[in-house]
């Protein structure tokens, strides 16, 4: 039995709060059990210097933590003065995923700012803020639209993530911070909601893993992701 | 009339939600209209070197703001690699402010971490950071007696702030934004909950004032002050 | 009695040497007791690109200390590769002062750089800073105008600084080091020629303080402000 | 037909030069194709903090690359005065993927630097940095219990890394820089030399991927990393 | 007699291979004795603002360590954020004496970015590096002469450097790390190859120095740099 | 004729002003025509870390020039974040410099802070600073031995330094700025009040110069500092 009584392929209670911002232009809070991630998406009407020839937009992304978000409070990166390797693997990851449901070339010469910003964090976090960001970029899309700025929707399919694991030998599906740290093996899985991978990404942590894990840990993603598009679904 | 209709003497409609973190030892989330702030006060079993000979505590504040917390993106400070003047003045004035109402000797050789989130801005984030730190800091300390590690509560007073100044000629108190951007005179007023002050911060925004403009902004305050003085009672 | 045997309303000697330096367009070597800082007013022929718009010009101030200016040596902000929370503080707070009493529009697509570099310091170095930085202004405005660049003197008032605090329960005017170093309240007026109020920075160390007290500071200051127009006058 | 007239599932040509730095305990230049990378690892007699409680060792790596060593001259990190995003990102998984067959605990309280520097890159600098730095680990092991520093080798398997990615639809092994900048989807694999999974990191360029061809880049992985174990029996 | 047997007035082996690298311009790996370093002329097509207005030019040079090049492991600059003041001397000087023997209006309106790294270090890297970009910068004009972008040679002369110095009393050519770190004066000596001063560089270490120890340490470097001219004439 | 009426031989006009700062333990403000530097040395009673095996002291310094020093304003280092290379080279040739001429040992466990700070520059800002330092540094050991921390002076020699260069093919002895910015050759030399020397450091701007001139030039640098040790007596 797991921590919270969850069964083993079963997602933490998940909840969306969309227009959470008054400024940005789409804006949601998502919650995966104690998980808690403002994202937001805001329209800024001009490209960086490699988007420019193609005429093409562009899509970035954002995270921070706040201090007092984890167990242990956190010492903020703009006191460090720098961003730590975590921070920079995971806005690239970020961003990488929602591109890849964006026809950049139709969204016009416009760059969306994606930001997710944990207020709490147990486990999971990048990964809710991929779906998050999803539903906050959906948002921003239908604000462009009624606003007369954008023509048609370029996004393609939705695109939401999750985390897996072996804990104690077992594959179990969303990990919560306790789950994640007796992990043996971790894996965060971006999927598209027509059921195409875009990011696997699996470490073994401490112990090398075999290929049948491998299978069995994506379709424990799988399972989590098709009801996370459920979830976006209702909310854009 | 005031944008909001509000009269001059009025302070916005003030929410505090307290134990809104789950790992901290003290937090809410403050609300002043359409400003939003997330404080946490965490504990910390050790102090920097210059109070050690003094064998006294210490109390540190720390703030920032979510990038889509205001109208324009706001660039993470992270993102930059150091902080603005701007948060550095405000981490100053929310330390030295509620330093200011706590005996450290009682306090024991540990450091309290406040840190002030904006989640939302809309005018005096600074002064609601002081208020809502002043209630995640007495939350900690009550931890910290419940647990049996401080025996008597060292705070001696209470201490909240508000923002007052001259709006087209006429005093206001709690300014939002929009009447923040275009004041006369802004003035930033911390005091305790017996009345006594702590800072008093007024610039000229283009145009020198009067004493008697100062006495008045003092005044509106003042009240202002007495009513958030009863709003943290009910929330500490 | 004082340290310096002065009384308690009484400014420390000052003396003012204008054309310090050779190059910038106006200076001056303002001493104020042991405090000695070396003030300058360069003019550049470009703005900052959010004056550009409102085609004004800008007055910009940036502030240091020599390493060896105080009783402890003070380690270089460059070697550190930052500026302190302070320096920034003293920066805004001298740039704000000195454009109170500016037309900018007047003063053309211009920038003026104030430099207030202290060579010596014994309290106040942050008001003498003002003090001495308006004179540097007005010599670079009058350059200006010999050199015809510059049809109209864009000042419309002088601006000086002083300190005043509690010590030992007395309201006392411009504090040494010494004093500043035991103060219980500690405060910053910055006032034009004309009596005007311009920035109020009162700060209780350690003890909130009374409005009354606040009042009493306020007329020292005036008292001491009223004698550096004096000295200033004779200076421009 | 590749590029360079390989196979889709044909390594390139692998050369090792071992003993190629004087002073590092272990090192090697690695050549895969045109990508050269020059692997060194430094023992220290001493552990970061977190590791001095388990009274066990560390391993940790580093990576850069020469400003000429691509098509477009890179502007070094150390002008820039920061590592990016990538950098970082290649240098945790570097040190990963090796601790993954290392018993810190064995290795007793020292630290084995790995540096990976790129002097030429065609593709594959990260998956050749890991393939590298395992041989320079393994002499660097070596000389320590030559030394009788070290009683027992606590290396525990080998690990090795290849690319593969899908160009043009057909899944490839081991793409050079022109394959891998048009590549649809483009995958890392760290194996040990028992045939474990250490790291899978597939990534969607653009257009998400089915599992179908996961399974089919694994197999391809798998083959590369038995050709390349081999290839390390030899060197150590 | 010294560490590895040579004469006071002999170079250590001197191996230069050029076209080292596959991208850059002009390349070599020069080494002398056990020290070696890769060297490359990269050319830009655009050239510094402050040489626009004279339509010429530019050569700059950046210089690095690998971190396993020295006996004690070198931390990255990349990793701390900054450049040692060692490494600008350096930088500055390898730019400084390419530039004296290079007519930068022939050369055109393009950056030549010299950058020498240090694979391997015995004493004599910075001399090896201007000894070695000579010979990458010759390679990169002929490329662009062969290309048809430049018509003709814009170098007036060749340029080398070496190091002297006086140890145990003796004055010797080529320190290699051993003498360099026990020598009493150490010079580094640049010269044109029709035997001009370019740079004299000698310090006293620990002991101040006659004029006739100077005019010693001038002949024997003057040796030592016809020897390398002859060296670099067979590689250009 | 020079510029300033001045002979091909001649020093501008020195003035020295000692004990020119309170707080330092030795300090004084050099003139040397219109360049003005503040020298000051401060003993801090501890040594860095490479010092405490040797049991001996240490001397360092740092160098820095006001923002309005020059014709035109230089940017503050601590504003941009950085030390140029220039000021880091500067730095290191005062510190060695000084150092040639102390016994660190017979200087006991403690670190003299050397401060060097431009106030007006006109050309030998670099060399004003090590003559101004040496004298300096003469005060604060003088006070050490009052204060009967230090029984003997561990300064064995005077030590000063001034440049020297070819301008338009004249060698010409302590080049103001005009006459520096465009020499052909241009020459540090520091040496001892004993005739030795310490420091020679030659660069030829353009082009390259014969050992004629070197040796030319090395005279007038011994007259010119026979000069500057003369006055150095006056005042330590």
């Amino acid at each position: 039995m797991r921590i919270d009584k969850r069964k083993n392929n079963e997602l933490r209670s998940v909840t969306v709060r969309t227009k959470y911002l008054k400024h940005a232009h789409g804006s949601c809070l998502i919650e995966m059990g104690d998980t808690k991630v403002v994202c937001s998406a805001t329209v800024e009407e001009k490209v960086p210097f490699f988007c420019k020839e193609e005429k093409k937009g562009w899509i970035t992304a954002e995270y921070g933590m706040l201090p007092a978000s984890c167990s242990e409070r956190i010492v903020r990166e703009a006191a460090k003065g720098k961003l730590s390797g975590r921070t920079q693997e995971i806005q690239r990851l970020i961003g990488r995923s929602i591109r890849s449901v964006v026809d950049l070339k139709k969204l016009g010469e416009r760059t969306i700012w994606l930001d997710a910003d944990v207020i709490q964090g147990d486990g999971g976090t990048r990964t809710a803020s991929i779906t998050g960001c999803y539903i906050a970029l959906k948002h921003a899309i239908k604000k462009l639209i009624e606003d007369g700025l954008l023509a048609k929707d370029p996004v393609r399919d939705s695109v939401a993530a999750v985390s897996v694991g072996v804990v104690r030998g077992k594959p179990m599906l969303d990990l919560c911070y306790e789950e994640d740290s007796k992990a043996e093996v971790d894996m965060n899985i971006v999927m598209t909601g027509s059921g195409k991978l875009v990011e696997v990404q699996g470490t073994a942590e401490g112990k090398p893993f075999s290929e049948a894990a491998l299978k069995q840990l994506i379709q424990l993603g799988k399972k989590g992701i098709r009801e996370l598009t459920g979830i976006q679904k209702k909310h854009v």
